[in-house]
């Protein structure tokens, strides 16, 4: 036990009237609901990047926490595991999720970051056997190193496309070890800076044909995981490719991946692109491309990625909500893809801001639920498109313009408005919140 | 002739140092540029529905234009055409586009819309013979009559559904009647104001379906022109389904259309929807559907669609670079889908906006063309992914990843960053502008 | 009694289990908190425009409302007033706030205005004498029709300023005799879309004046309520005058009215600002000019105000949290400045919005009394500051800087960064929520 | 001579059709325009933070250039030093600008940290001896280590409002030394993350304390420049107190300062906080607080700073328009508060983004010159309010509302609106750029 999180017990649910700041109020990870434990729904996991790699810089300043690991060597990465090992039990959270440059530190070479990669591989799969967090997903980081700078698989070099195979094999490798449930990409640098000097269409075809020789990879090895694509408009990058899921989805249909590949789908990357989390989700669900999500909010004013926790359930009900209707995750989950504000430099806020963003996600998810079994938002929805159960509607959908045109002058068809009834709707939500 | 442009004279170039307001100083129709008419290159044409059937209302104010046509009756909407012809004839300007709201008074019933609708057509057909003026596009008007609220093809009601279908058949038939180049779908309505009350599955089946019968029914008339569908994110929907061009991308492959339609791409829209004009131009070029473009400009400063003309000749530059480097124009054109502000009363700034709008885009091809000519941009291009062009790289593309791995294992591979240099390419389209 | 509302019942207090759509849960006008009844904490108005001047249309669309008295005559002027009431009476508000133009049919000149306003007030005044509901505020429409297309106190015409002059004597004298707890002033014109034909100095010179003249006037006819202004930085203006509180301080410093005018301050308009609506409240108490609320949310996606019923209480909370610290309401109270969707068509509607409005604002109320009555966010507050009570602190700030500089050096202050505990405060936040 | 800009040769003006990469087109320090010598008039200067001291990380990925002088002694801060030097003289630029951050290194204390500057600051004085380039401005760091992280002046901690006192008064004083026309106040961390620990009055009395305390300290060691705030909205902070130059007028007017202290208006500020350039450089003007410029453009996809060279002549045009007709700088000049991009490695790269960046202003003068010379947009200007010149009209903005409301009755006052001109004033400029 190292002391990092010391006086610090281990979180328990207590329930809605309890007034302890370290319990749970509303996560109850037994609790069932729609037949399931909420923990099973739920799947929470911790970010090890932004709990544990983070020094809290910002584009305007430098580091503001103090960790005992921070450095570079093998020993303290493995104190780094061990501390976050720790932080996992104190939240009984049963999932985590990592980068190799999270948790190794960087080699002189490939080959020597590989060997790195290896040993903490190893250690983290220790500590999985003694303690009960398991792995989400794992994941390359191919965005800060400066030989990332002009992108990974669309980088103009072809060495650097050789690197970034290199890498994503390692990192399948070590996921697949580890037993990861997922294993996800994203392209923080597959985009560009500057049309003036970027071929997109080439670029374009090298993250095919790259997610491709992924694909083939996972079956290679036998790797039962899903494959996740994680879309963000831009950020670093001036534009990304994988810009939001619509785009991720029109990419997949042309390099024949919309049956293998998922998206992991952020809030605030959401937001950035000009959608709502719950259209992101729901657009997913509708072309069956949904994984998992990554649960952490923007700061609405501000136009970039500010990763904090949530802490408005009525918001992420909305989510749930689509979740729920989508029917809930398979091998996905809930990450914490969040970091506590640069100024939160005690251990006791690392821990309260997950238990914070718990308490969230556990309100929003039984809102959602009691609406969805109740039934009366999914009963209003149908009665809205009703008509297209009359005779004649759906045949509609087969019969040329000529023929239905023809009908409609013959009919003198004369659609009268109906009220979308959004503000009843609305209200309805405010009964289950 | 009617006396609204009395006074103003047929706008003619004059050159650069032209101290009259009412002459060209950039476009010159018979200049040709890389082997084509300047007139050719840019096929421009004037949107009827903005200068005149807008108006001038906002959402805190009324009408501010006092215009002699503004009325129902089918004499007043013969009196617009002659006005607009008129115009086409000042600028002469070899196209324009309409809405068939824009150019007809609506009936009681659809037979009755029908039948004013093909009246001002056999007039508008007239009007082309004896004018310079072709048609590039005809639309449907889908938006702004209060049937069309939730949606036309994807309406809630089947009613709505086929009353869409009648009304892109008329249109259809009145686009090839007037010999028009194109056929273009914009979707305004055809998103959500709100999910809570929206089946986004089936609604996006009904606009597959839909556009499907559109591209059906072109080929039974026989009609030659492209269909184009002009995506834009959201406004006057809280989201639009087709966002972007990416996402349009997504819904043609899905319905097997993304070889049968193109798109007509607005900088406001791309704008809007986070892009910048030149990527939607390249992105559409880079996927094979690249068709037209709205030429008309947001403001930077306010988030919603201006429709403004456009003044800064630098900026479009970039853009027409871009269509230039897709081949130029085959069916499309530069239509300026552009208003003049509704404080800009006089029948003078109707026809200088043009004029400044025309002569903008003119100085911006003259300076794409040269600099794609000269080859400066594009040597400095391929220079940057030279390294593909060495041996093994493209090999590369058809290993597998741990193939690949193994290379940069055994061969030590550790890519050295280069100069992206963004700022003397910046500083070289600065030498052309 | 009209037939408009025809089987809505009046709104009563059900409780927050109430299962019954026409009921309130949260909003219980009797009960006390904070030693006041929340119908006086909260002091709901309705707006005149939003819900009975308002015809549905958007930028891209016409009138989705069928309304009985829509209509240019004073007898449908009566009966728009006649269901008005009947509104105020079914939602039990104690106020409404309505513009000229809402109220009475423009006149074919300034006097007739003035006798149609004159005459609708006098009935206004009986409606009041024979109802609960009373005026929060008058104010006047100088944004509509297009003599103020350019600007009112600010146009570059003086003939325009007059009839500015006019119109606002007009309604302050209505405001008076209708005993209105404030007049409100909304510049939506006054500001310019393009600076190039803009003399910003002269037109603020012009704001300025002008606000004088109602300042003095006010005084002249023995009006006791506050004037107030709205800010907003935009929209229908590119850039409108009083951009956000901030900017409205610095204006009536410049004109020695800082004692005199209050904001106004809508959330919508805060946010178009970038700024959050409890910024704004907390800035204006900062500077000793907070007035009054326009309760209604734009939809964070949009870049334009649209004007929906608030529905997320933990968002208001907050805001309700500061107007509370500034020790609430005198003159103001909480306008909702919204409107139905277009979509939504019905009667039910109009009411059931206002209703999830009332109830939302009234669990905002709540959860925010309970965490100030309780102090703990206080105490944190405190806490943080705590070291400015120590010894030689607040002397600092009499000290000049050479003096501190050397304290600095002699004493090697070397400043240690303390948590500044966001997370956990926003989790106490959800206590109370 | 270090050897790092070998190669490089001096950049001289060759004209506009120069094809030499390292020369001026347009930029002519001693060409003559409204009387005054180009260099005179746009007076620029380099920031030596971000050519210097910046790494080219962002907030996904680490340092990118490899420079000889990184690191922290005080040999490398004077290698530093040289090495800017070269680069003044290659460009010959008048000036530069620092932040004490910038030029040495952090010591273990305020003492150490301060003979650090002082060493320093006399090697730039020797420096200045030898070379053209002369000090713009100073200006403290107050935003970069962590015991800014809560707020420099505005800190909840004490402490840090001494240490902030005496880093002003050291930094004052080194540019009083090396004879600095402007000291300038940028308050990247006076501002919040979150209301919930802010208590905004106080840091806002304290601010204006602290200003009056800079202000009092310059008169005392007879500095003659002057001082400048730099507005910003956000960014690092989630709320700065210098939102924006109206905002900063109603602080300076708050603590007696609206004569002593100025602005310094950057364009990516400008657009951040929801304006254009030239409105916050002509609101500046019109409130009498204009001082300089940092001359830096964000990308307009992008919400938040990135610092770009300027590179659109025609948008800076508008800018230099306002900046002549306010007069011209005085003490101020036009700062590049410009990066080269991430990816831009070289020692070309730096210099061509500076040689672009002078160019794109010289043309952006030369225009703006011309149009103003020429007197046709002032013209224009002035003819839209003529009005106001009429007899009677000026007399109204002494007269009571009543008075003006008597004569609009009595003369039937009914104001038509004249066309604003808006697209002609745009052709206009056109016409110069
Ligand atoms: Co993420
Ligand atoms: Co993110
Ligand atoms: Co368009
Ligand atoms: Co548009
Ligand atoms: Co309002
Ligand atoms: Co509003
Ligand atoms: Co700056
Ligand atoms: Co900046």
């Amino acid at each position: 036990m190292t002391d990092f999180f010391k006086n610090i017990p281990q979180i328990k649910y207590e329930g809605e009237n309890s007034t302890n700041e370290f319990a749970f109020r509303h996560y109850d990870p037994e609790e069932v609901i729609l037949g399931k434990r909420m923990e099973d729904h739920l799947r929470f996991a911790v970010a090890y990047w932004h709990s544990f790699a983070w020094p809290g810089g910002d584009p305007f300043g430098g580091q503001t926490f103090d960790r005992p690991w921070f450095g570079d060597s093998m020993a303290l990465a493995k104190l780094k595991a061990d501390v976050a090992f720790e932080m996992f039990d104190i939240l009984g959270v049963p999932f985590y999720a990592f980068h190799d440059a999270d948790a190794r530190p960087e080699g002189a070479t490939f080959a020597e970051s590989l060997r790195n990669l290896e040993e903490i591989v190893d250690y983290l799969g220790e500590k999985q056997a003694s303690h009960k967090a398991k792995l989400l997903w794992g994941t390359a980081n191919m965005f800060s190193h400066k030989r990332w700078m002009s992108g990974a698989a669309t980088n103009p070099d072809p060495e650097v496309y050789a690197y970034a195979a290199a890498t994503v094999k390692s990192c399948l490798d070590a996921t697949h070890k580890l037993g990861g449930a997922n294993y996800v990409l994203w392209g923080g640098r597959e985009g560009y800076e500057t049309l003036l000097n970027t071929d997109l269409k080439a670029e374009r075809a090298h993250a095919g044909r790259f997610l491709q020789s992924v694909v083939e990879y996972k079956y290679k090895i036998g790797f039962k995981g899903a494959i996740l694509i994680e879309p963000k408009p831009q950020e670093p990058s001036k534009h990304q490719y994988d810009y939001d899921v619509a785009t991720v989805y029109g990419f997949l249909k042309d390099f024949g991946l919309e049956k293998e590949v998922q998206v992991n789908i952020e809030q605030g990357h959401a937001i950035l692109a000009g959608h709502s989390f719950e259209h992101e989700i729901a657009t997913a669900a509708a072309l069956g491309i949904f994984g998992s999500i990554d649960m952490n909010r923007n700061d609405y004013q501000s136009g970039w990625d500010t990763d904090q926790f949530p802490n408005n359930h009525a918001e992420k009900a909305v989510a749930f909500y689509e979740i729920l209707r989508a029917g809930g995750y398979t091998t996905g989950g809930t990450n914490f893809d969040a970091k506590v504000r640069r100024q939160s430099l005690d251990p006791e806020d690392l821990i309260l801001a997950h238990v914070g963003g718990m308490d969230t996600c556990a309100r929003a998810l039984k809102a959602a639920a009691y609406l969805l079994e109740d039934d009366t938002l999914e009963a209003a929805r149908r009665a809205r498109y009703a008509g297209w159960e009359r005779e004649g509607a759906k045949a509609m959908l087969t019969q040329p313009l000529e023929v239905i045109a023809e009908a409609v002058v013959k009919n003198n068809i004369n659609p009268q408005p109906r009220s979308g009834r959004q503000e009843r709707l609305e209200n309805l939500w405010n009964h289950y919140i």
